[in-house]
């Protein structure tokens, strides 16, 4: 048993403090993280004014947090976190539509429309009819299943972060499926926004050479009793960023077609099927 | 190129996405910290549910900083990290006086005193005398080093953490060495202290099984002209805690002898050489 800490030692002394009978799920990962973190200090040689920094960081971060911001998810997020534990959490069978990230946007209890309805609501933006079937992995329609959609507005923001401006659940709605397992709803065919770059986490992209955008995409969250929640979003192929997403949210699969129609004053007409996996 | 994120290139697809002409220090330790969150992601197969506790316990450590305290360092301190990166930055030859963490409560420009001066104002404590040389790594006297010291008060305060309570400087005081390279003081034999355990470090370390507190210890910044600076504490050997500082502070070269003397009214006497290396 090593009492004092030396550098070669150094993990060994911390997780042997650890006492008995504590939960041993909290013992294992905190064991793996400081395995990883004093790994990570040793390999690139951090010095004492780095560490400095990342406290300073660290701080700022956690300090610009509000009700209304979520500064380390977004950490999380431009590290490629939140998508690598989405994607370890929710492997699938190939067939099966693929997890992406939530994101801070997704309010619950939005108001429930008819099929066809239009979830714009401020006349912003070009029209777009997105419509599929909700399927399991027999090709089967599913009855009953709640297809919840979100989107950015025209000006690329949510109608969360312009309370006041945007009518509320502005380019929101829930869906349910009849037998044919099919869906329809109008909306705008959806536009590419800065993640908030404003913050500690903005700087750093920055520092980084990288931009803060999202390519456009459309929210859904697709329940059905009986399946595995299925959390995603269909982009838009074409977007400039597509290959750039400040999230690496985008999974080749999700990408979704936008054929130009016009068909009284829709512009786009964007189809996608939802494959869910059992339970 | 790999531009879409995928849980088995997750790190190169993170790390590609770095821009040219960053500066390329930050480029190598940012590169080198994806991956190892990633690994440790994928090692313990972190769940989503411990990613929103996660994100919970760095949010709220940050949103607990003050002018007056800093929650990232206690952590820092608790997963033994500041050692490390105190360790990793200050590697001596044998023989030259080891370095510890430097703690949250060192004030700069604390008064000049004169040798044998009492640095307890408070007239508590058990008093010890506290004298020594600062040697070269030949055993030669340095001449005009400054001994800048610090203590917590027999209650187990430092002075900055009770203003008003405690006289200001009270424990604290720079010694300046003359020829023989010796300093002497009076203070108190210090007492140990837990760490402040009132926020979510201190929450987590209940949780770990692990007690808050500090052995006790008179911290020393020893500094010289052409000579690297040596942040250290000494430590009372037999405290309850020296084998299980909270911050993993204590090293075994630097427990000092604490003798029972009766000089007056000084109750002890520590002794102890310091010997630095040349910068």
């Amino acid at each position: 048993m090593m009492h004092y800490f030396t550098e070669d030692a150094s993990t060994e002394t911390v997780n042997g403090r650890m006492g008995d009978g504590i939960n041993p799920r909290l013992a294992e990962v905190m064991a793996c993280l400081v395995n990883h973190l004093h790994a990570f200090t040793k390999e690139i040689h951090l010095t004492q004014t780095e560490w400095d920094l990342a406290v300073e960081f660290l701080t700022k971060t956690g300090q610009i947090c509000s009700q209304e911001r979520q500064e380390f998810i977004l950490l999380s997020d431009v590290l490629g976190l939140s998508m690598l534990v989405d994607a370890i959490n929710n492997r699938r069978p190939s067939g099966a539509t693929e997890n992406t990230v939530l994101g801070p946007f997704h309010v619950s209890d939005a108001p429930v429309r008819s099929m066809g309805d239009d979830i714009c609501l401020d006349g912003k933006g070009e029209s777009c009819l997105f419509e599929g079937k909700v399927l399991d992995n027999h090709g089967g329609p599913i009855e009953g299943a709640c297809v919840d959609v979100w989107s950015d507005n025209a000006d690329g923001f949510y109608d969360v972060q312009q309370p006041g401006i945007q009518p509320k659940w502005n380019n929101r709605g829930r869906f349910f499926t009849g037998k044919d397992g099919r869906y329809s709803f109008r909306g705008i065919k959806p536009t590419a926004y800065p993640i908030p770059n404003d913050g500690p986490v903005g700087k750093l992209l920055a520092q980084l050479g990288r931009h803060p955008y999202r390519p456009a995409h459309m929210h859904f969250l697709v329940t059905a009793p009986g399946f595995q929640k299925l959390v995603t979003h269909t982009f838009v192929g074409d977007d400039f960023y597509i290959e750039s997403d400040a999230v690496f949210g985008v999974k080749k699969t999700l990408i979704a077609p936008y054929e130009r129609v016009m068909d009284d004053s829709t512009l786009w007409r964007s189809p996608f099927d939802f494959v869910l996996t059992p339970a």
